[in-house]
């Protein structure tokens, strides 16, 4: 019973198996493995995309930092929420890969902009001459850190705000598939056609060992990236068994259906909490993390009987009176059965 | 018959074994899983440097540049051979992740510096005050990028020239475990004992799927390598399978064995190639790379024969006389056979 | 009637004449001129501090980044307040002389921090280990960009939070002179002995003509200083100029002169204002800078009458109603006269 | 008898009159200054470059670092000759600003490039794909850091070269009028119409008191430019002390006047010294810098009589034979008189 976090999770069985079948004689290095190809094909036809560039790097923090980089100059900001991952996850990444740009951070209920403050944002930033930071881009994380997620007509009623000062916009897709499932949408609707330029397609989180894709729709971006992401070490000499995972991924809707499995279990998991007495949700319940507040008793006999989170934020303690409610994040994962669901609501409900 | 490059290869089996049975359950992320604390266990044991600190990253380029950061300042300079991997082959990390150092190039055969060479070199930079450059760091790569070695004795005679000048010293090991089969040493001996501070200590090239040990044997430099990992995004979430990889790599001595093996390929298409009329070494073969010249016809017959290689240098012509020798790099791994030196051999000679 | 900055005065008689009597002859280039050993003696003179390293540098941004540059890590944040002019006015300077440093931004009247806003913000930039940018620098503002100040003990509180965290503190010193007289206390009470490690102290805005040195109190932090100087291109070849204006300014108590010059003509202006029908402050008036609300119809007969200023914030419309009061910030200099004063207060006044 | 520098030097009588008949009531900060209108105006004509951008900073390492940081990328190469001023003085600025591209160098004599080894470098450079640092921008010093100049031919047959792989080309002009006088050709010649993009025009050196334009002939380069000098703290508030420098000296043909003389007492001296018995040039003399070599005797001379200059290298000992011929560097200035160069010839002559 691992709520921890989705990164906790092992790799969905057939993702491994690719791997393992990529292990086969000899393969062109640094992406020009034939898997690759296909990688490529599949995420342009998923995405109605014929012209888009995507690369393939480890980690999610690489993907946003190295699309950050493409996006941005030194002397601009970053305009994103203050609880993006880009901003309080990934220890100045953003910065070092961009050479020192600069994050602006707005305020939201539940980790989402609003267009509004968006524009605020901007408008002020820009406000005098050469001594500011200048406007750069944007950058959504959908699924929000906080488990909401941007529907495509929000997603483009920001990036709508950010062309209007002609800023491009990038999307942190860590958990874009959770994100994908929720809002009901084409992955063209939730990007390119709402106003995306560059996403950060999310594998790791998701069941993969560790891969996320950088979709740039526009090409003509994407000619700096490669430079980019071999001087910063992203470069795998043996690319395949990153293009082994993704090509898997997306086959036979693996990638749906795993995400479908995370969300399914926190909206269980959302659901029997709201039925425990003294327990509330701290945010909504959108993608597959679950925000929740629920009194020290169910704290203590979940983490009695084995069940991993965190509580949320994390200066809360477990002294103190059993009927107060102690807020905390509980991640689902493709791996999460109903079985831990209902083991982690009863432990809860006592 | 792919002699391309060591990176063309594929995963020992042992290791991908070993990432299939980490792949169950939940495992901590970000190097806190369990087989971690075992990996620097034995990497402690395996240099006798009990307190050396050690981390995992994905690729030789994330070693090395992230090394460099630990060990020098921006207005310094990275001392190495005009032909290291770091200044020829990694698209200026180095400068990026040191924030702009700067790479002085020292010349010498067979990729190798003399001491004497380093030491012109590291006494002209400190000349102008803070005009100039400072002296930062001296790297070594052993392997080198021709195929030779450092043995210990040529390690410490660098190192001691180093320390002269109070510089730290690293090694760029991405071939280490070649390179120590022919040194015939200890690990110890070739590094901390012969005055090597840092060592990248490679694992990808020689059988695994991509992991890279970054060794510091003075612990007291390892404090700001975690920050610096983290923000470029070199720190992977789903951690377990980099340490799987180097754990199954230095069970029963597999590292040992597998370079072994490439090393072993290497001397045989050496001595082969010395044995066919008109071909000749360029560097002698002391790991498990060989750079030979031979006559253009050879190279025809291999290369409609299916052998992959790289001519080295590449601005050379498949087309010309017959019996005009061209030169070549073809490199072994732990997957080369016996078999596959013969067939190439027979390619070549005709 | 020029009240648009400081940095539209001029420069004083006394350093001018200094300017034009160190023209000759031949002197040491970099720093190694003559006078400025007078100036380091005469700055550890005032400042009470015999082992301070004292630098000069052409504008205040270099100062300031400079400053940042040796006190934080590039993984690490610099807490300011929200309106510092290391955030809003150097176009992303800290940022790139840091190599990527955060700002983290604190709220609070007046553009001034408090001690406990400054521990709330300290407090959660750690909490997460490696994935969060770390605890790194505090910078204080003084003269505030709101031409308020800190008296000697605010910024020992700011500086005994700081030092509960183990921080360094920076004070941004480009107006230190007007702080210095409105806090009534000697130039160590107001820097070392409350707390700070490095200030930026301005010449520039209070006479000069470009020179603001760099008092580093605690000299082991000096070492990087001269190698980052000289690498930002901020180590001045023909440095006697800039040691001559020092020189000047420091002398016969000049740089007091002019700071109370500039702060009385100030007071008198705001003074003067509150005496008009339906104006107010914006802020208290604490050193040589007004920020006032006044009817729309006084700005437009200052403006008819050749008087220069800002409104502030700039967004505000000249077209408007009569009576309806738009702020301004209003600068005083050590050139500003009882004359200017009184003839802008005229035309306000109408 | 101060010939260690140029930058030894007093600045001009007419810049200094025109630097204390700028000190006269308030101006507009940051470039707005009326004199900078006439100062862009003069450059424009003076280059025959109506569209060419003009900005003014203090320093030549910040006008060479900025110029280099708007001409090429972080992943690109900057060819230049080994002695280049921006490879061997600057403290590694050029790495700073460009945020860490890596300078590839020529060797040549006299510190010149030929058109054949850049063009080797060049191929050098771009062979490997994104592995390698790729193509980015040529530096060309004029005149050399060895007292030798490029005329207008061998500009051109340089940037052709450039201009064949599509890449631009900066001139480094700290001393170009030095340059200019010998070459005999007009500013646009040596310039533009040679095929040069971007200008550093140096005026410290040549009488200035700390003042280099940079010329910008294609203006659309020029759109960062503003933003990297503000974030690097070079754009100066009281810009107009700048302005009023540059356009003193670009009035009445002073700066050519000044070059001028320069040049010839270091004719004269040049001249006089290869008379002198063991004497001998170490480079040709074609701009306002000596390189010499003469017997220990001479220097001990010169030394006890107060002529100032370097040994050059700076590792030659004063102690030894009195024949044997120690070299020197011996810079003249704008200053130096006819006088100071009999003076320190007839010290050496003994």
């Amino acid at each position: 019973m691992n709520f921890a976090s989705d990164n906790t999770s092992a790799v969905a069985p057939e993702i491994m198996a690719a791997i393992v079948a990529a292990n086969q004689g000899s393969a062109m290095p640094y992406g020009h493995d034939d898997r690759m190809a296909e990688v490529r094909a599949r995420i342009r036809q998923i995405f109605e995309a014929p012209h888009a560039a995507v690369y393939l790097v480890a980690t999610g923090t690489a993907a946003n930092a190295l699309a950050c980089a493409i996006l941005v100059q030194p002397w601009q900001a970053v305009f994103c929420h203050r609880n993006a991952h880009i901003e309080e996850d990934e220890c100045g990444a953003p910065e070092f890969y961009t050479g020192g740009a600069k994050l602006v951070l707005i305020d939201g209920d539940h980790a989402r902009m609003t267009p509004e403050a968006l524009d605020r944002a901007i408008a002020f930033t820009g406000r005098g001459g050469v001594h500011n930071v200048q406007r750069g881009m944007v950058s959504i994380t959908n699924a929000t850190e906080h488990g909401t997620i941007y529907h495509a007509p929000a997603v483009k009623a920001l990036a709508d705000v950010a062309r209007g000062y002609g800023l491009p916009v990038h999307m942190d897709g860590a958990r874009f598939t959770n994100a994908l499932i929720t809002a009901g949408c084409t992955p063209a609707e939730l990007t390119w056609k709402a106003g995306v330029d560059v996403l950060s397609f999310g594998g790791t989180k998701n069941g993969c060992m560790g891969v996320e894709a950088v979709v740039i729709f526009d090409p003509a971006r994407a000619e700096e990236f490669e430079f980019r992401r071999k001087r910063a070490g992203h470069l795998f000499s043996k690319h395949r068994y990153l293009s082994a995972q993704m090509l898997a991924y997306l086959t036979d809707d693996l990638w749906l259906r795993l995400a479908h499995q995370a969300n399914a279990a926190a909206r269980q998991l959302s659901n029997g909490l709201t039925t425990i007495p003294g327990a509330s949700l701290v945010h909504p319940t959108e993608a597959n993390a679950v925000f929740a507040a629920f009194p020290r008793s169910g704290h203590r006999r979940a983490d009695a009987g084995g069940a991993r989170y965190y509580l949320w934020p994390g200066d809360q303690s477990m002294s103190g009176p059993d009927d107060e409610p102690l807020a905390a994040r509980l991640v689902c994962s493709w791996s999460t059965t109903e079985a831990d669901v209902d083991g982690i609501l009863a432990l809860i409900r006592g």
